[in-house]
């Protein structure tokens, strides 16, 4: 069986390494394998100078699967498409601009059910500035969804995640294991308990965080602060491991550090162990990034409101630790007591979970 | 309960019309309504001249509802996946460039499924010279695609569906019907008979019109030679009532011109008629177009090997008639003894059929 990276690798080398390469050479910045694809401004333009690079994602949205109809809101289904994917903007420092919904739906779902869906995306849609400029609609027994979203980045500002370094300090906003913790309540039943109905808010509403990743990324104006992000959509253990492995390097964190969600005592003893949510929980959407030591001073505890705390640094890789040794992992975990262990991914892997 | 184009109506208004309108009034030439969407290339490139205007179109393909994973190979899939989508490229007379895939399905179609797909698929990306950007992928209990195609387009030398004029000729590429006379023989079984295999081929791997489209837009260097195009996707009955209702024209088409696919006697004996399929038939491909009298001594009878049909002419709407009388149909059909009626639109509408 094939774990979701494998699955896109053979994608990507039977459909994206061949064929109108003067294309892909010319017009691709960024293509599979980083949070969105970034086309050249210049190239879309015929060399004009000062164009905007052109940013595109799409992220599939699926009934059974990423939400249930019958638990979730049609409006919070229809803020969370959006949100969701427009977070892989974000990750990028891009602006958003635009978006696409494929959407196939059964009959039943027509009426006050997609005018709820589209309440909640037009909300989304108003808070990103974002405009709906296309799409297609079919009939299925399940609501399936894809959004495709685009926006523009200052030329050649992009931020990846390839660009981190030893040395670089580690970084996330917000609260790592929120979503997750929420999600767990409604797997488990608990999510018609009054006493926990705050905590279900980061996994049906997610805030994104579009401001904070144009500030990273220097907004075309100045060097960016950030020399790699991406956004905690998977889980940390396993988007800190994209950033090691399209980099090259690999990552030391200290668990002491991490803003773990807080996990009331009652649901701890259900073993909701805080840690493991922050670690490996994914749908955050929040950031996290690597900043050089020569842009350090520019960091901030607060950005707008968003809390941003330092998590550990970026190490040389060990070639030989890489192959094969300690599961292939490149995070290494220092626990309170200084205590250090690798950290394998356990994320989000659609296909690793079967 | 709603057409499928209601449905597009109340996302439009909820979605599509609203916020972002300084970028929606600036940028975007063309949004919902039409094969796909338009951006204006001066205006990403920030005033840039001779910039390419983009063109985007996104399409859902999903197992049970447009094609049957057990029925067709996967490599058809793979092929029909990306060549539907880029169809719609065509229509506008854009020149395809790249796609993004969001693929979701279930373990078992990981291995050898997979490649048959990654083999059709990619045999389509050489055919229309397109390179994979990006994607997603998710495990789902049934095959869920989702294809987002871009191209490139002479700045504001698109074909659109809202430029038919009264006096224009209306004109077809290729035969109409073939692809659902191939759909009627999986449907009832019949594929698997020797004899009409053949005929499967229209449904399997339908030819999109590419070259032609490019040619009919004036290929940016002259005027072009189409008023309005769209492709047959749906049906002719539907995809020409599209035209007529963004132009805000009638039609007048006549049966015995329409270049209708030839259904042999032991076929039509089940009730198979040529005009019928013709007419309602939904995945030919083929484009639909309109030629002003001005035009009409460029057009050829054959252009690179598709044969070209002129079926009707472009009359003025009557106000009364669109409203309400005869079901407000656009279209009026004249059969071969010279005498007319409306023609409803019974071309493919997800939801009309539920």
């Amino acid at each position: 069986m094939r774990t979701e990276s494998e699955i896109i690798g053979r994608i990507s080398r039977g459909l994206a390494d061949r064929g109108a390469s003067k294309y892909k050479a010319n017009a691709v910045r960024l293509g599979i394998g980083d949070d969105a694809a970034v086309l050249r401004g210049s190239f879309l333009s015929r060399g004009g100078r000062n164009a905007d690079d052109l940013v595109l994602s799409c992220d599939a949205f699926l009934e059974n699967i990423h939400f249930l109809a019958n638990v979730h809101s049609a409006d919070a289904i229809g803020y969370k498409a959006l949100a969701r994917t427009t977070s892989d903007l974000a990750a990028m420092g891009a602006l958003p601009r635009f978006f696409m919904l494929s959407l196939a739906l059964p009959t039943s779902r027509t009426g006050p059910w997609l005018e709820g869906l589209i309440t909640g995306m037009a909300r989304a849609a108003r808070e990103f500035g974002m405009v709906l400029i296309g799409g297609d609609t079919s009939q299925n027994p399940t609501v399936v969804m894809n959004i495709t979203v685009g926006g523009d980045l200052a030329d050649g500002h992009g931020l990846t995640r390839s660009g981190a370094y030893p040395g670089d300090g580690i970084y996330v906003s917000g609260t790592l294991g929120a979503a997750q913790l929420g999600l767990e309540l409604i797997l488990r039943g608990l999510y018609r308990d009054a006493r926990w109905k705050r905590l279900l808010e980061p996994h049906l509403r997610p805030k994104i965080q579009l401001k904070l990743g144009q500030w990273l990324s220097g907004e075309g104006r100045q060097r960016a602060i950030a020399s790699a992000a991406t956004d905690t959509s998977d889980g940390l253990s396993t988007d800190l491991t994209h950033i090691c492995q399209s980099s090259g390097i690999n990552a030391r964190i200290y668990a002491a550090q991490i803003p773990v969600v807080k996990v009331p005592k009652q649901l701890q003893r259900l073993g909701l162990d805080s840690l493991d949510l922050a670690l490996h929980g994914g749908e955050d959407y929040q950031l996290v990034f690597t900043v050089p030591t020569a842009q350090a001073s520019r960091m901030r505890r607060v950005y707008r409101g968003v809390p941003i705390t330092r998590i550990g640094e970026i190490v040389p890789a060990k070639k030989s630790g890489r192959q094969k040794g300690r599961g292939g992992s490149s995070i290494e975990l220092v626990d309170a007591a200084g205590k250090s262990a690798p950290l394998t991914p356990r994320g989000w892997d659609h296909f690793k979970r079967s």
